[in-house]
């Protein structure tokens, strides 16, 4: 069963002309094990919610996952599909994309972010086995790493992060081969993995790959154990492979005709290419229904819940938002509107999260050791811990990297809405993950405090300048940027209502004048909008700002009403969403043929898209510098009196 | 002595109302015997080369920096800058700032990056020491880190290369303190460090940081190991404050006028802020000439050596090129003129790399495991290893933010020109490493191949898109994509002349044909030139392009010129460049009037401020696909048909 495995990835890969057929041909006696023996899934109900997630970390494998999907009788996953590997449009991506097919829990390829989605997952099933029982969640996450995950940064995080956490229904399969692209693991890492692992409070065990009992055994163990596990599974890449079997030669490059040949050979595997015999097959097919009978009991088993229950179950699954869950939110922003309090954006989004955390069950937040700076735990919020999963607040630590893979994993599982807080700076730090949050379309709340040079005397180091462009630029990724608390309240409930896609919010240390006089429309939703017109109606000047700097646009354009030119302020917290507006509404707004000034306390990198080449830009130009933010915003001009400069300049 | 620091750090923080009192004073009794017993270093001379290096990797804690430098008689830290400290202009930026004040040997705050940095110098110090001898270079590498650089994933890199290059010369203080921001570490983390340590090839050791005996005999120790050795310094955050010690509410704030007043009280230091008795300053002024008359020593030795090693040394120190290294790069280039190779510019960069790697005593290369991939190993470039540091050539494993902020300590270091490879796509992965090499102004060159969707196969996870725009978006740093093999033999000549900051070069897997038909001057050198003009010398159509895309373009200028339309094709390899070009040139260039294109295989975002609003933008609009880099380019509408269309649409 395992050379099946091996010959449909050798094939395909040798068909494609590129692939990896390496690992899959190493790992496939360890995956065989699992799929047969422990894993409990059913390939006919691949979205069965309880069932035991299996990710791919070493996504370059990728064929291993095609092959089981197909053996194991997922009907997203065809003999046509393995042969259209990484072809145009097909399934069988060079990497596994998560919604190409069922089965492909999670996309995979840059190292060390399936470990990361694993923990995640993991958490997930915790969190929502507290919040709905055992009977409903109880499932293991099984997660396949090589050694390029184990040397990435973000392995250090996400294993740290799961040992601190007990999360004991985590098994991580390390495919301990000895060989990375550049030749043997030696060349470049000595690290004791299973020492490494021990220090992080996991439980460890190292066995035969190719001898599947003892994988057999120690994956028992691990069920076993009250903490995740690492199993470190000696193996050999390119099994099977004659005369390029362990050596990096098979890592990443067809084997050749006459290597699979005499694979075939060595192997005792007769087949044509992709021709499975009847028996392997009904084997693998068996072991494909293996969770069928659980499944239906654990259906049975909802069915017995109260109806309200069942509801609430299936709703939080699928992602959907209870009814009237913005209830407190919009007597939030009536009050707002009422007392027009001056505050920091990301103090406001304290107050949002005040009014919703109770409303929303499947909201888990939490922040990479800013709690406090981020404003990112409501009141009503308890830590998790790993004793208590029944809290909505994680301590994710000095973590940004693995928190935001976590988050894709909690929001992969299904059940949970992740949010996770730290200095927009430090989305450096864990871009990597907002970009799979992007490609992969989950729905992940960044919330980015400290957005600017506004955080002050920390100086530049944490001073985003180039991170609003840098994060705009990655598609499918919303970045807000709020102005008000009333802004900050649609923010979040745009953030919380798109269903197949990341937001970033950028939010100010500094406090900030309520600008919005109304708080009926979401106008927000429209990405930019007119904050103020021109007082006649005949704007000459358009500014355009977002954020902490749409105050400074509106005492601009005071200033310059006084001196009898007329100006609009145009409040543009996501382009994103301004840029799916129609041409009309978007002309209307951006008034064509005015004067366009543009301000944010960031690179204008970008901005020639709304001001054009006519138009001026009043931002940063350079890092920024530590001194008390008011000293910074006069030192870099960006201010009402230079906006007026530049019109006088231009008019 | 270690309380004239604890208070420096209380009143700077008190003064400036922002700041980190908790690090510097639970902390202080550790660096006091360092810089009194440890470190190599003379006041009065801190750019002597074979200086011991101290990294403050926890860079909050800058005060300590501070205190130390002005304490130990620095000349750029004066009394004045302790009490502007945060303040506009001052050289005590909230976080040390590299370039500020002599002393300060890299930027620190974003937590992690000075232990990546220190691994760096002391890969810096075995390097030049195997080229130089140990009578010139021969020194320790300090680096004071706490639980957030611990707990970031940087750390498990650093440290993992260190082990593995067994750089017995660094050491590191583990602020052991038991507090992070958001409370007890308890919260967040349960790693057992030293075991962590240990398992990465480490030597550790463990102590109380406030009995100064044990701190020394801990360093004496360590620096008799044959391993990198890492001291566990338990020490009480705040130490001294009377209610706020060992709690977080130390860390980031200033503790107030009277708790401070109780430190002066529980600590017997009657002394007014920013007041040091003369005995312990003249204690801590002859600290600070420790080490002069080991660096007189050390000119001796320099001035013993013959006249060209001499200058060799020093050159190379102070980063000269030296004369002539560009003689084989010209003849390539000739050559490449001559035959009109098709070549993908990844392997032309590893022709000029063949060209150079010899001329440049002080280049050291390497990649992030990719050695192959990205081309980045020249044929004369050996291998480092633990047992030999004579070669040129670093494996630095799975480990791109690893390797960026080792690269940011070498080229700190000096003596050493470094740069490394990964693919493009991974930018990410150290994107706050390069920051800090722009932010540093070092000349770190990231060769980044496999810069498109022409990757093919590998699909979406590894195409990069909107990294470009990303990169751009970074102030300080050269973004450059060579169109051909004479372009990047210019862009590398750039990247290593460049003395005041980094360079990505971003090059392709896929084969381009020799576009360039002269090799005389570097046009690169202008960011952007007219590559073909139009034929009748009146173009209507500016078609701007870089990389991969310049043969698209070119392919459609002859489109468009049989449809009798005359278009002009200018290569874009640098914006920054082309950006610092005058006015009068930038228009030559770009034609003003005539219809713009843009062509890159990636986000168009940025892209308006050469085509303005009524320009077009050929490229990507989301994320890549896996399948054969020429489909893809179909799918995505990346051709010459698409200029011609869009030409058509426009006139």
């Amino acid at each position: 069963m395992a050379n099946a495995i091996r010959f449909l990835s050798m094939d395909a890969v040798q068909r494609a002309n590129s692939g990896h057929p390496g690992m899959p041909m190493g790992m496939a006696d360890v995956a065989t094990v699992l799929f047969r023996q422990f894993l409990k899934y059913d390939s006919q109900r691949p979205d069965w919610p309880d069932r035991d997630r299996f990710v791919l970390s070493a996504g370059h494998g990728s064929m291993l996952l095609y092959s089981l999907l197909h053996l194991t009788g997922y009907k997203d996953m065809t003999l046509e599909d393995l042969k259209n590997f990484r072809q145009l449009g097909s399934r069988t991506a060079g990497h596994p994309e998560y919604g190409h097919a069922a089965g492909i829990e999670t996309t995979t390829g840059p190292l060390g972010q399936g470990l990361g989605n694993a923990v995640g997952m993991a958490m997930a099933e915790r969190l929502l086995a507290s919040r709905f029982g055992a009977d409903l969640v109880d499932h293991y996450t099984y997660c396949l790493v090589g050694d390029g995950c184990l040397m990435e940064g973000i392995s250090h995080e996400a294993i740290a992060l799961a040992g601190h956490l007990k999360l004991n229904k985590l098994i991580v399969l390390f495919d301990d081969n000895g060989i990375s692209i550049d030749g043997p693991v030696t060349l470049t890492d000595t690290v004791d993995q299973p020492k490494r692992f021990e220090a992080a409070g996991w439980n460890t065990l190292s066995v035969d790959g190719h001898d599947p009992k003892a994988v057999a055994q120690a994956i028992e163990q691990a069920k076993g154990s009250d903490l995740p596990t690492m199993i470190a599974c000696r193996t050999t890449i390119g099994f099977g492979a004659p005369t390029k079997a362990g050596s990096e030669k098979t890592h990443g490059a067809p084997l050749g005709d006459e290597e699979i040949a005499g694979a075939r050979e060595k192997l005792g595997w007769p087949h044509e290419p992709f021709v499975i015999p009847a028996d392997v097959l009904d084997a693998w097919r068996a072991a494909g229904a293996r969770g069928a009978a659980e499944a239906t009991a654990w259906d049975a088993r909802l069915a017995a819940r109260d109806p309200e229950q069942r509801k609430r179950f299936s709703d939080q699954m699928a992602g959907k938002l209870p009814e009237g869950w913005t209830a407190a939110l919009e007597k939030f922003k009536e009050e707002v509107v009422a007392n027009k309090p001056k505050a920091a954006t990301r103090v406001s989004s304290q107050q949002v999260l005040d009014c919703i955390a109770d409303a929303l069950p499947g909201l888990v937040g939490g922040s990479a050791d800013l709690t406090g700076s981020n404003n990112t735990r409501a009141k009503s919020q308890q830590p998790v811990t790993a004793e208590d999963f029944s809290g909505g607040y994680v301590h994710y630590g000095v973590r940004e990297h693995g928190m935001a893979a976590a988050m894709n994993g909690l929001a992969l599982h299904g059940g949970i809405i992740p949010y996770g807080g730290t200095f927009l700076v430090f989305t450096d730090y864990c871009r990597p993950s907002i970009r799979l949050s992007a490609l992969m379309k989950q729905r992940v709340v960044y919330v980015m405090t400290h957005d600017s040079i506004g955080l002050g005397e920390d100086g530049p180091t944490h001073q985003p300048v180039e991170h609003l462009a840098s994060l705009r630029a990655i598609p499918n990724l919303l970045v807000m940027r709020p102005c008000d608390a009333i802004e900050t309240a649609e923010c979040w409930q745009l953030a919380l209502e798109q269903q197949d896609r990341p937001s970033v919010l950028a939010l100010t240390r500094q406090g900030l004048p309520t600008l919005r006089v109304d708080s009926g429309e979401n106008y927000c939703a429209h990405g930019a909008y007119i904050l103020q017109t021109a007082e006649d109606g005949q704007r000459a000047v358009t500014l355009i700002a977002s954020g902490s700097e749409v105050a400074i646009a509106c005492e601009a354009r005071a200033k310059l009403q006084e001196m009898g030119i007329s100006a609009a302020v145009v409040s543009m917290p996501c382009w994103e969403l301004f840029l799916e507006q129609p041409a009309h509404y978007r002309d209307e707004v951006l008034g064509p043929g005015t004067l366009h000034i543009a301000l944010e306390a960031a690179s204008g990198f970008g901005w020639n898209r709304w001001v054009g080449l006519e138009g001026s830009f009043v931002g940063m130009t350079g890092f920024g510098a530590s001194a008390p933010a008011d000293a910074l915003y006069k030192e870099f001009r960006i201010t009402a009196d230079e906006v007026v400069r530049r019109v006088k300049a231009a008019l």
